[in-house]
Order: C-alpha cells, then sequence, then structure tokens
C-alpha cells in the first residue's frame, strides 16, 4: 500500500523557483573580473536562468546534452548552474586549474557540447578549441566578445541573453535525471566523472543546511571560496538558495585582502574553504590588525585544518571552525564537526580535540572502517582502517564506466585510511596507498608528516613506507629544509619524543622540493619515481 | 541520462539504524504513566523495535496491515512508531481525546487490526472491544496484564517483547509505501485519514530539522509536549532521533508543574505545543519565581500565540518563541517563522511584528492565497484570501477516499484565510467557512474575537456572520461574560476604537458558554444552530 501524499519530484528548478519566490530580494554578491561588485536577488537570477535556458535551447542543447564551464564563482556561473540543469541538460564544471591536456582529456571524455567561460580563460579556451572534436558552441561569459578573439564563432553570454525570452516551463523531470558531472583530480590516471542527479543534488543540499552539519540559513550571507568547480562548491551553491541565504560569489581574487574586503562589506557570516586559502587570509589580517564583524563560522574541508588555525580562528576571532571531510564522490559532504549534548559544558581541549576530528555524518550518509580484508573494525578511535561510505548522495558508478563503483552492500571505498570513536567522529590519519605497513602494523604518514613540519628546520615533509628485508615496509622522511641546513639526528630525536619507537622513520633524505599536482597535492608516486636506487641503512 | 549516484529509498527503519549507530547512547527520556522516568538510548530502542516488529509478525501483522495506537508520549509509543512503519506496516496514531464513537468510527474506517494502548485507556478499550470489527490483537503498553482486565486475549506489550529475538532485517520498502495514518479532528462530518509515506515522513524530518524552522541538532533537548498522535508530534519523534537529538517525552501530565520539573531536570533546550499548554506552563512559572536554565526556544503552533505570551518567553525567559502553522495534511509543518538577513539588527518592535506572523515555508513546501474565483492575490500583507498549499509533505488525497483531495495543479486548500506579505510570511487570520462577508468585503472573526477578548469583562468571544438583507452577512459578537456582567456598548466602543468602523459587529449576545468540539476547538456551526431564530437589529 503507498501513501497518499503528494509524489513531487526533487528538481534543481524548484531550488530557484522557491529562492525567487519566496526569497526574491535575497542578494547574491559576486565580484566580477572585470573589478566592480554585482549585486541583485535571486528573482532576477531566475529571469536570467530562465532566459538562459531559451538560449541554449535555441543553441541546439538538449536533455542530457553535457555544457561545460570553466569560471570562477560568479553570479552567471550561478545562473548556468539553473538553467543547464533545470532543462534537463547536465551542467558539467571543469578546473580551469588543471593542465591543458587534462582540460581536453575531461572534455572530450564528457562529450560536452557548449563550453562557458570566464574572459581571463581566452588564451587557454583558444589553445584547446581546435581540439575539442564535441563542442559545437563556445560562449565567452561576458558583454561582448573580445576582439582579439581568434576562436570561430564565438558568442558572449550577455548577447545571447538579451535576445531571449524570459518564459521557461522547467521540464517536470524524474528526479533521478542526471543533472550535473565533476571529474576528480586523481593522483594517479586518469579524471573520472562524478554524475550526480537532482534527487541527489537536493538531498545533499537539506543534509549540508542542517544545525550539524554547516547550518545555513536565511540569516546567514554565505561566502564560499571553495570554487564551484569543486563539487559544486561543496553543495552550497544549491543550499543558499534552498534557504534564502545571501550569497557572496569572490570571483577570481582569493588572496587575504580582497577576502577580507568581501567578507566585511557584504556582512558575510559563515564561509567555506580549504586551509590553504585561511592561511592567507589569517596572514593577511594579523599583518593589519583587522578583524571580522560578522564571521562567525568558517567550513574548512579538502585538507586537515591545522591545530593552530582552528585556534586563531577561535580566540582571536571568536570564529568557529567548521571541519569536514568528503570528496567529490560523496557531493562533497561525507562528515562535519559539530558538538552533542554530551559535549556541552566540557572544558576546550576536550571540545578542541573533538573539533580536531572531521566529524561525524548526516543522516544520509554511513561510513565504517575496515581492515585490508574487509572486516569492519571497532570505533574507538584508536584503531585505524579502510574507510568506506554509502549513503543517498555517495556515487555508485563512474560517468562512462561499465562496473559500479562500489561493492555489493553500496560502499565506495574512499581511499582514505581513518579511525572513528565511539561518538561516530571521524579522524582521517592517511590515505590507503600511502599508509606504512611495518611488520603487520600500520603506521600514519599523514600524523609523522604532521610531526615533523613542526620541527622548525622544515619546511615539506614527505613520509613514504619504504620496502625493508625483515618489516616489509619501514618509514621514510623526505624533506625540503627550511633554509638548506636540517640535522637529521635532531629532527628523528623530535620525533622519538612525540612517538611510539616504532613509528620513528629509518632514515631522513633532504631533497630540494617535493612533486606536486596541478592542485598542489603531493605526488608521493613521482617521489618513489625520484628516489629509485635508494637504500634503508642497514639494508 | 540517469544520473550515477547511489538510488537508495528514504525509509523510516532508515532513521532508527542511523541514530543507534551515529548517536547510540543520546537519550530518550520518558515519563512514565506509572510515575518514574525512564531512560535510554536511542541503540537500545532499536534492539526493541527489532523484538517489536518481530514479535508483531508473530501475531500475523503484514505490510500494509494498521496498528493502531492509543497513547501518550512515551518511549514504547516510540519504538511503536519505527517497528510498525519500519517493518511496511501502518502506524494508526488515535486520539485518544476525541468521543469514544469517534474512536469506534475512526478504527473501523481504518480497519485497525492491532490495537495497542496505554494503561491509563482500559476502561475505554473495554467500552470499545466489542464494537471494533477489525482488530485482532488488543496490546496493554505495560509489563503485565491487568488482573481486572475484561478484554478477551489482552496481552501486554513486555511480555510480547521478552518473548520475540532482536535479529530483525528491516525490509528494502519503496520509499512510497504508506508508513502512518492520522486523521483530522475536523469541527465537521466524519474525520478523514492522512496517509503518511516513508518519503513524505523523511523530507518532512530533513524540513523541519533545519535552521530556518525547527533547527534541531545533536545539542537539543527536545521536548514535544505535543501529542504522538498529533500529526507525529509535528514531525519530531522522527527528527530528534535523524540528528541524534535527546529526546523527553513527558507522558500524561502536561500541567505547567510536571513539564516545569521536566524541562529543568533534563536540560530542555527546545520544546513544541500548543498556546493552552504554555499558558499553564508560563502560570506556574510566574506564580512560583520559577525559570528555564536552557530552554530557549519554543515552538508554538496548533492555533496563534497571543503577543503577550511571546513578550513574556522573550523578556522573562531570554526564549525564542518560533511561532509555527500547519495541519495534519501538511505532515504538519508549512511555515515557521524565524527571521531573514534583512531582519537582522531591526527594532524589537518591528521584529515583533515580524515574529507574531505564521512565518514562511521551507524549501518543499509553497503557499499561496486567492479570492473566492481562485484567482492568485498579492503578496501585500494586507490582502487577505484562501490559503492553498503544496508540496513535497502534503496530502493528495485522503485515506479510502475515490478522488483527490487537491486540484490538478496539486494545490490544497487549507480551509483558512491569510495573508503574505512581500517576505513571504504568512499570517492567518480568519477559517474559510467563518470569514464574515459584508457587502463584497472580508472580515476577519478571529481578529475580532482577539480584540474582543482583550476587553476585561469579556472571558471568551466568538465572532460569526449573520445573515443581513443588504450586507449579506454582519459581524455578530458572541460572548461569555467574566462575572456575569457586561456592558454592551462599552465593548462596542473598545472595538471602535481598533478597526475600520465597518467591521465593527451589529449586536453583541451574551452566553454562559459556547460550544466546543472533544479536542476544544470553539464549533462554530454548534453555535448558529443555538442561535436560530435571531435577527440582527433593524433587520
Amino acid at each position: 500500500m503507498f501513501g497518499l501524499m503528494q509524489d513531487r519530484p526533487l528538481l534543481i528548478s524548484s531550488i530557484i523557483e522557491h529562492a525567487a519566490r519566496h526569497h526574491g530580494d535575497s542578494e547574491i554578491v559576486s565580484r566580477t573580473l572585470e573589478g566592480p561588485v554585482h549585486r541583485y536577488g535571486y528573482r532576477d537570477a531566475h529571469r536570467r536562468a530562465r532566459q538562459l535556458a531559451n538560449a541554449l535551447t535555441a543553441l541546439g542543447v538538449q536533455q542530457g546534452d553535457r555544457v561545460a564551464t570553466l569560471a570562477w564563482n560568479g553570479y552567471r556561473h550561478f545562473e548556468l548552474y539553473f538553467a543547464v540543469s533545470g532543462m534537463g541538460a547536465v551542467l558539467h564544471t571543469i578546473n580551469p586549474r588543471l593542465f591543458p591536456e587534462q582540460i581536453r582529456w575531461i572534455a572530450e571524455h564528457a562529450q560536452d557540447r557548449v563550453l562557458c567561460f570566464d574572459a581571463c580563460f581566452l588564451p587557454l579556451i583558444e589553445q584547446l578549441a581546435p581540439l575539442l572534436t564535441s563542442v559545437q558552441h563556445f560562449v565567452v561569459l561576458a558583454d561582448a566578445v573580445p576582439e582579439s578573439s581568434k576562436i570561430k564563432g564565438l558568442v558572449a553570454y550577455e548577447i545571447l541573453l538579451a535576445a531571449a525570452d524570459s518564459g521557461f516551463d522547467w521540464p517536470q523531470l524524474d528526479e533521478r535525471t542526471a543533472a550535473s558531472l565533476c571529474y576528480t583530480s586523481g593522483t594517479t590516471g586518469n579524471p573520472k566523472g562524478v554524475l550526480y542527479s537532482h534527487r541527489s543534488t537536493l538531498l545533499h543540499a537539506y543534509g549540508i543546511a542542517l544545525p550539524d552539519t554547516l547550518n545555513v540559513s536565511a540569516r546567514d550571507s554565505v561566502l564560499p571560496v571553495v570554487p564551484m568547480f569543486h563539487a559544486n562548491a561543496w553543495g552550497l551553491a544549491y543550499a543558499a538558495p534552498m534557504v534564502g541565504a545571501k550569497l557572496v560569489l569572490p570571483g577570481k581574487d582569493l588572496d587575504g585582502a580582497s577576502l577580507h574586503t568581501l567578507i566585511e562589506a557584504e556582512g558575510v557570516t559563515v564561509s567555506a574553504g580549504v586551509p590553504t586559502v585561511w592561511l592567507g587570509l589569517l596572514t593577511h589580517v594579523a599583518r593589519n590588525g583587522l578583524s571580522f564583524s560578522h564571521m562567525r563560522r568558517t567550513v574548512i574541508g579538502g585538507a586537515a585544518c591545522p591545530p593552530a588555525m582552528l585556534r586563531e580562528f577561535r580566540d582571536r576571532h571568536q570564529c568557529e571552525v567548521l571541519h569536514a571531510w568528503g570528496m567529490t564522490e560523496t557531493s562533497p559532504l561525507g562528515t562535519g564537526c559539530t558538538l552533542k549534548f554530551k559535549h556541552l559544558g566540557l572544558d576546550q581541549d576536550t571540545i578542541e580535540a573533538v573539533r580536531l576530528k572531521q566529524g561525524r555524518v548526516p543522516f544520509g550518509v554511513d561510513i565504517k572502517i575496515v581492515d585490508d580484508d574487509g572486516n569492519e573494525l571497532p570505533w574507538d578511535g584508536v584503531r585505524y582502517g579502510h574507510l568506506m561510505v554509502r549513503g543517498l548522495w555517495v556515487i555508485q558508478r563512474y560517468f562512462g564506466a561499465d562496473q559500479d563503483a562500489v561493492d555489493a552492500d553500496g560502499w565506495f571505498a574512499t581511499g582514505d585510511v581513518a579511525t572513528i570513536d565511539a561518538d561516530g567522529y571521524l579522524r582521517i590519519t592517511d590515505r590507503s596507498k600511502d599508509v606504512i605497513k611495518s611488520g603487520g602494523e600500520w603506521i600514519s604518514s599523514v600524523d609523522l608528516e604532521n610531526l615533523a613540519m613542526a620541527y622548525p628546520q622544515v619546511r615539506e615533509a614527505a613520509c613514504i613506507g619504504w620496502p625493508h628485508p625483515k618489516w616489509d615496509e619501514r618509514p621514510l622522511l623526505v624533506v625540503v629544509a627550511r633554509d638548506g641546513e636540517l640535522d637529521k639526528a635532531g629532527l628523528l630525536a623530535f620525533l622519538a619524543g612525540q612517538v611510539a619507537k616504532w613509528w620513528v622513520p629509518d632514515d631522513v633524505v633532504v631533497l630540494d622540493e617535493l612533486p606536486h599536482t596541478a592542485t598542489g597535492k603531493l605526488q608521493k608516486t613521482r617521489l618513489r619515481e625520484l628516489l629509485a636506487g635508494y637504500r634503508l641503512p642497514g639494508t
């Protein structure tokens, strides 16, 4: 027997309709590439999204077609989000920081039909255009086509919109319809596409707006520093209009000074980004004796939040750090770190220890940790294992793949290693491929790297498992010295004071620099190649 | 093209599984009928719900069968919520305050197969049992069957559970499966059943937990004073375990002293109920010079919150009143009154005026107001019309009905009359059948009643439209005098100072008492019958 409630599909078009109708004058504020700030309300954004849907229809875009973007966070990008998915096509957000060859590979794999890009990427697109076999239309997100342009048939976004009617009835799609596509920037192999549905996107937006995750309301002014090409700005591009929050889009300048000016001018209450961005912001703020008038929360994900950063936000700025974990394959929110009733009234140190974990799942996501044989491990906050995730907004299969990315029970292997404590709080300790297996025990490369980087002479550190005849692997520490000087024995003694004896690396190798990917991730596979032929002492 | 995310059903069993796994020791605290407080965690509740599912299976309960409850808010009622819906049967919560004949009618209409009831309802059930033709099993929610019982085959809940295994795999149902059934206690005609689905229940739980509605988190201790037989305690019976909040269930004693003791003992942070209950609580608190240590929010629905109540909570207790509107047909949350970014920093009077409205819709619900011909009216906060609602957790059709309860576009006529302002805030001004239509203009009976009740000599007031040869209808005020004395001219002059001249009632009739339904609602149809033959002055 079925219930007798309304069976309406969960559609992305409903979000912008809701925002336009119930929060029509709530603002979207964008810093444009040209410099000035652009501001309008959700009602205007909805009107322009409908014009855009008509314009794309006129270009021949049909349901299921991929429309790609190469753009910073701004209002036109926001309009593309709702027009493309709303009309039943697939929004494909491409990371412009990738190498041109990777961008070409991704656009070809996705078979993008239209490519929309910020004017600053014109040189890049000119270089790529002849190689993009599926793209039929190039659209520059600007008032007019730059005179210098060499791209045949390039059209300007505003010219397209000006010619389009604002009447457009959003189709009542099946909620499982594909809505957007985002490729992971893996450290190995080709990128893989994650194809979100309308349903997964809406459930994720509900999930991240909850008080226990990002806690987004109509009283917030939300600044996603995280780009709209990184898993839909962590879902904030949907959650903000869903709840009618003011949305502040920072454009391309993410330096401390630019961000602080925007945060203060727009009364930003909550922001979201990776630790690197906040480091730049905090440095600028400290150097210039500045403060935050309204910003009381900041979401930190993408990498672990250093304790010093959490303390600086908390003690100097009364700003709560919301530590989060996720990945493109999880839409991206997997966990967020907020407290429970049982924590209220505990001392600051205990609370800080909780807050430095990556947090717990909202309803809709489940996690577990397993050993190498797939056996579930206990939640004691100590034992660590491979992190598995499943849920309403977790991947089933990569775009174009011929088999599922999950096991028979729906568990997706994240490639992370983690502990989970009795209250369900996750702590990421390593990547599965980087964890060091010594004599059957696991050693966290991340923990050793973090400790090593606290040693004054160390600028950057990587810890990798190196072959050992007796122990299978032993930790090898590879560092870049801060001023060319490094006292290896002193560094090892420093570590020995803080970890179990068998965790202390067998050796330290000093390099001038460490290899990184285009997005700044440490490339340990490349590092292993660079060290080919090295042998641990005594082996 | 479909997305490639996991397509998992939205099931009520997932809520209790999530709560048990991620908030296993978060407490459910119940004041029992026997007196003592019972406490355990979500992990225990899940184990007992699985035992109950096995026990009900052993009784022959199958998917789609209705299992009825007549019970106050308590842990066994909570277990029934998850066991019955979780196993694919339908939880039918009956309001024990209805007249016995109404209860019989409802149970027969629903064709309930099992009836579970609190021991305090034994006399009622003994009276009804012979008349309930579909009920095969009667279960008393107690350790043992009372010796005095005259019901054949009556079994005790705890005996059933003790015999049942705790291993039970929740079936992976279609999310549109019926989960629970609740009858409206209409003021006219037979009650009508609203049949919620797993999907509508889960989406509603996400919706009410949002910061802009009831704002429920794992840091809350939630006290639903609103009964679990009133639209699932306004959804809190699902939202609390969904977010891992502590849940405090007050049993049958809802007087001020009982509630205050429980609120303080259990660190309640947020409560929910109707104005009458809060009046009792505030009176007790004021008389005894008490306060609230942790309660910072209270949700008021079911009837409009009097301004004085909002002020007393705010000024004496630093407790925010969350005004809400909804009905059984809307699961029930339609709107909740929280502020927007634009309101921050405004003066207290302006904010109070907003807070006294019933609020705005969360994403998932839409509203409009229409005139008698169905034309949508503007959102100016002044014009009022029939309130229509539609959305993800709004009714499509009543249980057993052969046609939809909504129009072709999904709009459900609420029977309320309301204004909506430019920011989407709803203000209920009347019931559609009670609004007074005088010379083509509408007059709010509720507004006139509220004003009249502020007149010192008036204890209760009802305002109805009475036939008039020229104006079609004119307002007639019917009052109960506080001490037998009433100065009619003084009352009319008092009103004339506060409303437009044509709103002033044509006459005042004094009665000893006004007719009410079993649930305490004013019965204006009965009032009209009592006044049969009355004519307005000059007609």
